[in-house]
């Protein structure tokens, strides 16, 4: 890790708690749903609309609305009554008006980077959310660049290191996703430090096998970081 | 327009046809409702609601939708049925895919000053959107830089303009809002060009004596910059 310059993190599930708001929602949802329906399948419908709607909405918080819209209109065959549509709305106003909780060491370990590292926030999703997020976090001083793309895979990040004129040899990228944090900066030459976080989207699971072949660190706290880039 | 060497367009209503699609979709959802009560209040109401939003949602279709969805709601008492919710969301998954219709002039102007110029987009909005958008449009090619923000303002302007590295002294802006194009560049000391387009949203409108005291020129026809900066 000498020649490291550039340390570059991911956001959600990475520097706070992102993943168990949807879960809680989900959970919250399934309370609207009950009345009218078993709702197990509520798990598995949610995700298929959101699957569904990806290429159409992207990620982020007010597709994820519309998403548990359609997933509650169709699982009580549309009978779901205007008082719960709005339910559902006011659910994902909560989500976007969130406390940002900083996962634990975070704050420590930018503290202990900063000035010795060029520090950037790497993330996906609504560029609105994501920027209310950073500001919301605390954490905004500790990073001189942030880049909020739409997707995170080789080109993504190979266009986002020509845009700031980074060197991929010098460029550290640390998250809690294999799938977008890790695999695509290894694919393009540069290195990953993966941070599992317990609570990950289905969506983000990478079988272990894509990770076949590409070299990357694993840490099981983001401490851990310190001590390794103390040089 | 001597010293230029970047020429900055807004996007929605600037190159693409952007606001008449939402007033069509005004009208679509008016259909909607008219069944239940009187409409006459219908586009007060949606501004209201999307107004109210705005601080949660930011810019963009997805935020427009859920606003939709609230202000029928709303006005029928919630008495709106689940298929009619269903009808609002696949009002917005059609301006979703909706086909980007370039305006008139804009690929004659774009290729007369290419290579002449460094070109860039400069739009607010929903960052999956606007990326889509530019794609469809098969503008694209004609960009070396695209930076979509999430409000236009002075501050924001700025700082694009620093992290690209650009000299304001040699910028200039291109667009179709007073508010978001035209003053925010002026006032950090760009030069701007306003070229009205017929359908302005009522947020967008700017009193006259808010562009007091700030220079900027008006074109009624984007095809006019082509001798002006034939230099």
């Amino acid at each position: 890790m000498n020649q490291i310059t550039t340390i570059a993190f991911d956001a959600d599930d990475t520097l706070w708690v992102n993943e168990p708001l949807f879960t809680q929602t989900r959970i919250r949802l399934e309370k609207i749903v009950a009345p009218y329906i078993p709702i197990e399948s509520l798990e598995a419908d949610l995700y298929k609309f959101e699957n569904q709607n990806l290429s159409l909405f992207g990620y982020g918080i007010k597709g994820f609305m519309l998403s548990m819209i359609e997933t509650a209109l169709e699982m009580t065959n549309f009978k779901l009554s205007g008082r719960d549509v709005q339910q559902i709305i006011d659910l994902g106003k909560d989500m976007l008006q969130h406390p940002v909780e900083v996962l634990p060491g975070i704050t420590e370990t930018l503290e202990a980077l900063k000035g010795r590292y060029e520090l950037m926030i790497i993330t996906k999703g609504d560029l609105f959310d994501q920027e209310t997020k950073i500001a919301r976090s605390g954490l905004a001083h500790y990073f001189t660049r942030v880049e909020i793309v739409s997707e995170k895979n080789p080109t993504t990040y190979q266009e986002l290191i020509n845009r700031n004129g980074l060197d991929i040899n010098r460029f550290l990228m640390i998250g809690n996703s294999l799938k977008s944090d890790v695999l695509p900066v290894c694919k393009i030459g540069g290195k990953a430090i993966h941070i599992p976080f317990h609570d990950t989207w289905v969506h983000e699971r990478v079988e272990s096998h894509e990770a076949d072949g590409v070299e990357y660190l694993e840490l099981g706290d983001v401490r851990d970081l310190i001590p390794m880039m103390n040089h």
